[in-house]
């Protein structure tokens, strides 16, 4: 009986996805505990800090499907933490008192972190196909759509043409960025933790750091220079990064619910059978992805703000900030794995509409292109009066509701200039992309030569 | 397998209760959409909108036992909403083609909407219990220790003396305030939404305000003046409530987790066998419930943000900001549920030390009532004379370690005008306890007063 | 120089305004402290707790321009807060040493937090001013367009027809709500704080509350039941309170933004020569107004996070969260200011377009009522079969281009039952605008009523 | 008469420093936009496409001190943006009708934007230098008290032994990570933005590429691969970065408070005369940095999310998003200048106590070791019955008030295993202080080799 949307028998696939409710799983996460713990003994057994054969027994019991959960929730309400209830049931499973050897020079925060490093490199990989896979759709529709104009819009007004497929290249771009960063991160945010107590294997006597060293190496993690118990910038560091992600998601749907309006209709999520079909209102197509990616990637920035808030944290081991990343990052990765398929389905699928596309670039009867007037009349009458004089014409256009061309060619400070017919490609939005096919090469080069 | 913390096998009854996430459940949920469904009907029926024989039939199958939860996934996934498939079941489900007259006139916001204020009464009723509990643990620690010594701290400093029990009135007063906001928000927030496609009720014909009217008295809630779909601060408010009362306990926790260090020990969480034990330090004495206040509160606080940013809302029904409000309120009253019990259990069993508190105001030598003798020279010497005089006199205590007490009695601008046994008094942290007992006892009469 | 926008030389009257600046400026904040001061000294002559000749001193010389504000900047980087440093200038100014008696029991947050409650007073009486005014513009666009039609939409998808004026009676509800709001908390946020070192008046003797009364008569605030020094829910209930207000001014500046758009032309911001000119697009007019609003609520909500964090405050004098107060509580006051003077503006001359509101009803060949459609047929057909029914002529108008009403009046199941003549008025909108009306007087009447 | 307490002319220096005030103010930005109106010129002459009379008389003009502060200010209330203001006052002054090839096919977001890059390159060379003024500082002290014991804590409590200069370590790899990502971002966020009004270069025909790389060779600043007006995940990541360092400053002033608690008094700020002192409590040593340091990061971190908001842009220019962007960005920079100024300041003159650090470490009577008994026990009881008997002597210890050696020694289950000798050396924190040292050194060779 869940109570969180994400969690929600109902609504679990829609603000997250499987795969990524399975990492942040109570069952994954236990597993992951048992995972190191397995890995740990296998480690000091070869280094000769425990016995092989307590290692062997360890590592045959270090299967969560063997935990008893209601027994561990109850060991975790008393103690605060579940890694020593974990323990505590591995050690009555090992035969022979080997399991006395079990959690060797541990600490509850060495478990925890190392686990949800191990998880974090389980999500990552999902954002990074995912990351991948956004970008091949809009390098498609880019390639595509590389010439096919509409208006830009500033300050949601028409502003001068582009092609819908450098709008695309734009976005393209930003998910060239992100894949980027993630590659940067990784080898900070890909490190283990092994300190014990306090982070300095005082347990351990001489053997810490080679333990640590072996520790790391079996679980394919980054060893860490120093304990970093209380220094989790490497964690928090990826909450930024999604948030990051999720910001450009959030902009790719602003977009798409925009060109939805029935007003507007130049693209469309994919349609499915009554997907986004009203109760009441049979004629409408409603924008869904848009919607729960408009409001994951929302969430996901405040969690972003209580990640920054858990670095605040107290001495050797915090009380409290270290639990706020505990509720955070996995609603972060969860909300924001959501908004990636939710993207990744909207991209792959959108319906693009070029003649509505060129019927709303002529709704302004030119004036889309006043611009290109203005730049074509700069060089006889100067920049600013060109400026001063087109203002009036869109002005007296508007007013008057007469075509721009007409009201141009018959002005008395331009007429002497540029005749009628001069004037005509001036007003064709197809003649004034500028250079977007040109930028969108590039980025599509760019894309073509990604490492994958 | 849920993801989040607030929903985890493990930690749900740690950082929520079980109360509290039965309200936010698919179940309950699911439920207030078939109350809804019940009381339109009836409703309808009683004016005349739909027949008897409809109502009854309706009513009949309002029972979210009977719903197929897989089916309404899978309709939900398709359609963006789960009303639409609750009622293609309850349709369903009606003999004789009766379901026909169910949800009539109804749009699937107006039964989410008043589903969630059904939930926020719910909920809200647990959590005006729990102030109340609070607040009367706090008046019972404030009535006994009204006159238990210890030092008032600013900046981390001991300050001056005052007392356990002005500690404890400080923030009964709080509670109190937060109790008399709760009823003030009450009245604005618990108000029902029907009002169709677009607020104006447009397919009830002359009958909506009327269906409006008998709907809201059936279900117990007040009728709106006009439609608030896009309107939605009744909701947001009750979360801006919420953080105010997740401050608080934020507060008591962080004096109650700086009281528990080993260096101060004047204050303790409740001790259960095992609780707040550590793996590898059996002498520790952890604070636990103190850190899940920290964490849910810093999450909670960062909700309160997304459901403002909910507010902004486009048009008559919103693309994305109302889904905001579907993540971040459950976890809202989740997490705010889960800190109000651990404070509530952290208070009522608060074991207090008055001795460590007598003996952490030694500390300083009688430096922490060199304001009483500041103000006791104040009269004679002049307040900014006296100020820098015993200021001087204290860093002189400080460098030194000799008694405060000697020093001042040894001061040639001092002995002139008091002797020995007239200071002594003054450096007495017993003597100079202010005027906390008055302020507790008109804290503990306005408690006494309160309405319950 | 200053580095922020709100301050900013160029900036400042557009992000926030010269009045709600003043309040918050140095030279206020001091002046307060100095009629703190003042009101304490007449308070405590009247008590006999200082000579009659003190406070006639003292009093004499509470005015802000005789502060030296370097030196002031100099002592509060000394000592961390500025109060000690004005009572230090004070002291100075006052003659035959009667500046001694200044500043008597009272401790420096005393001073700080009931200016700010005075400087909360002085903006809250703008805003409130400001919310009246506001919704006097939209309960005026509210009455003269009760019954211009225009189209309700939902996801950004047109719904069904409402008129101009109940978008507008929506949101003066919204407004009437926060009025009553604002009207609730002044109670409880003007109340001043006078408790000396650790809030128990401990060192003014017997004489403390006595003195605390008086004070607080003074100046025209609340007393205090205890202490609140470390308990600000006081004020930060002023900030929910304003990032409430802000929600409803960022819905409002969505829907004009939305409705500016060139392809809805629908209503514009006023127009002013070159006001949101573009300096190469000449036939833009941009919204303007419409994204500072939006931007300013943006960071007013992150405040108000930001001061539910102040709320965690150590002991009996926090070290840190009082400062974030400090921060957040100015800058939410004035982005709100200028969200408001910004909004105010724009309702008081929002220029309505009633034909473009029709030509956009009309552009889905009445689809926009096919619910008008659906319940006129439901009580013949039967709800769902009507809706599945009138769903599918819908698809098949959309992809046909043929008009409804043919297709409608075509349809071998609705034919039998409704002839053309019948169905046509179904598919006018000017005849499917609900309760509109009836809802706007409503809420018209409740503004009439309003107390001013 | 500002109102922020970032720009107050009390508070300035205290929340923010001179240098990065001076980065955001008007004067620096306008300059910039001037600056980049010279090198558009510049490039635009070499390439032909002004003629190079204009250029020269362009960049003669280019100059702040030149413009009418108080016009531009009304002009930027009129457009909306100050910087068609700029050009029409530069286009004014110059001679020869050449201002009009000034922002020849330029757009004001290209001039802003690029003008936010020149600020940010700035402002991060002042961060850059910081951390390594603070990593200096740290690394002086981990060396330094490379074998000072102090008692870790975890939730608080004395935990185990550790030294101070592994405290420092462990911070100072933070840096560290810091200093890398600072060399990872800045490629992609010190890139310029040139694409006119939007962002494919229309209005400069075939020359617009061309352009565009010279004009950024000129400024120094990496050339986009294609527009980014509303993909400003660029210069968000900066913000991140910022939000990341302040977590970690945050981490240290809270480290720092708890450490100079009068209970506790290991390490203070510090010290200059009057500074932290108290108007009523003379013997007071407040700690001051550690408090606005907290308060920045708290609101540094808010910032963040609302720079995260400013991500979701509409189309190719965004109607408010961009402006959060205009708000938030000075304001953290100016925020973390503070907090870093302030924790480069305390760091460096942190007064540390070993002594006080050694008599806490005394204060649980060799609790604080069981640990370490506990591990020595561990190979002749095993480590459950280690765990379980030492933790059962510790609560005897607690409850009795005797030496943990007396009943260690005296324990029949211990007794025939160790001696009181052999005992001893297993309760001196001393000799439990693990790797330590070890750790140092690692992280000061990464310090030592850090590439400046």
């Amino acid at each position: 009986m869940p109570a969180t949307i994400i969690d929600s028998a109902i609504f679990r696939d829609m603000f997250g996805t499987a795969e990524m409710l399975e990492v942040f799983s109570d069952e994954r996460r236990t597993q992951c505990y048992l995972d190191i713990e397995a890995a740990l003994a296998r480690a000091q057994a070869r280094l000769g800090v425990i016995p092989p054969e307590a290692a062997g027994e360890i590592v045959r019991h270090c299967d969560v499907a063997k935990i008893d959960m209601a027994k561990l929730k109850a060991s975790t309400e008393r103690i605060g933490y579940p890694v020593l209830g974990v323990v505590q049931q591995l050690v009555a499973m090992c035969g022979n008192g080997l399991g006395e050897w079990c959690h060797w020079g541990a600490t509850t925060q060495d478990i925890t972190d190392t686990a949800t490093v191990m998880q974090i490199r389980a999500g990552l990989a999902y954002v990074e196909r995912d990351l991948f896979a956004i970008a091949d759709s809009l390098a498609k529709l880019a390639k595509s759509h590389r010439d096919t104009p509409m208006a830009a819009r500033s300050n949601l007004q028409q502003a001068v043409p582009i092609t819908f497929g450098f709008k695309c290249a734009v976005l393209l771009a930003a998910f060239h960025r992100h894949i980027e960063r993630l590659r940067q991160l990784k080898p900070r945010a890909l490190v283990g933790e092994f300190g014990g107590a306090a982070g300095n294997l005082s347990s351990l006597g001489g053997m810490g750091l080679r333990t640590q060293e072996e520790l790391m190496k079996e679980l394919g993690l980054g060893q860490p220079e120093i304990a970093w118990h209380t220094t989790h910038d490497r964690i928090v560091e990826v909450g930024c990064f999604l948030g990051l992600v999720c910001g450009t998601l959030g902009k790719i749907s602003m977009d798409v619910k925009l060109m939805m309006q029935t007003e507007v209709e130049e693209a469309f999520e994919p349609f499915h059978e009554g997907r986004g079909s009203s109760s009441t209102m049979p004629q409408k197509r409603n924008p869904i992805a848009s919607a729960y990616i408009h409001a994951n990637i929302s969430v996901v920035r405040q969690h972003v703000a209580a990640l920054l808030d858990s670095l605040v944290a107290d001495h050797e081991r915090s009380t409290g900030p270290w639990e706020i990343e505990w509720i955070s990052l996995p609603e972060i990765f969860c909300l924001t794995a959501g908004a990636l398929r939710q993207t990744r389905d909207m991209v792959a699928g959108l319906v693009v509409n070029p003649p509505a596309m060129r019927k709303n670039l002529a709704l302004t009867g030119g004036l889309v292109v006043s611009e290109a007037v203005m730049m074509g009349l700069g060089p006889t009458l100067g920049r600013q009066r060109a400026h001063d004089l087109v203002y009036d014409i869109c002005r007296e256009v508007i007013a008057s509701g007469k075509p721009f061309l007409d009201l141009l060619a018959a002005h008395p400070e331009i007429a002497p200039h540029m005749t009628r017919d001069q004037l005509a490609p001036l007003v064709d939005p197809a003649n004034y992309l500028g250079q977007c096919g040109e930028m969108i090469d590039r980025v599509l080069a760019t894309h073509a030569a990604l490492a994958r």
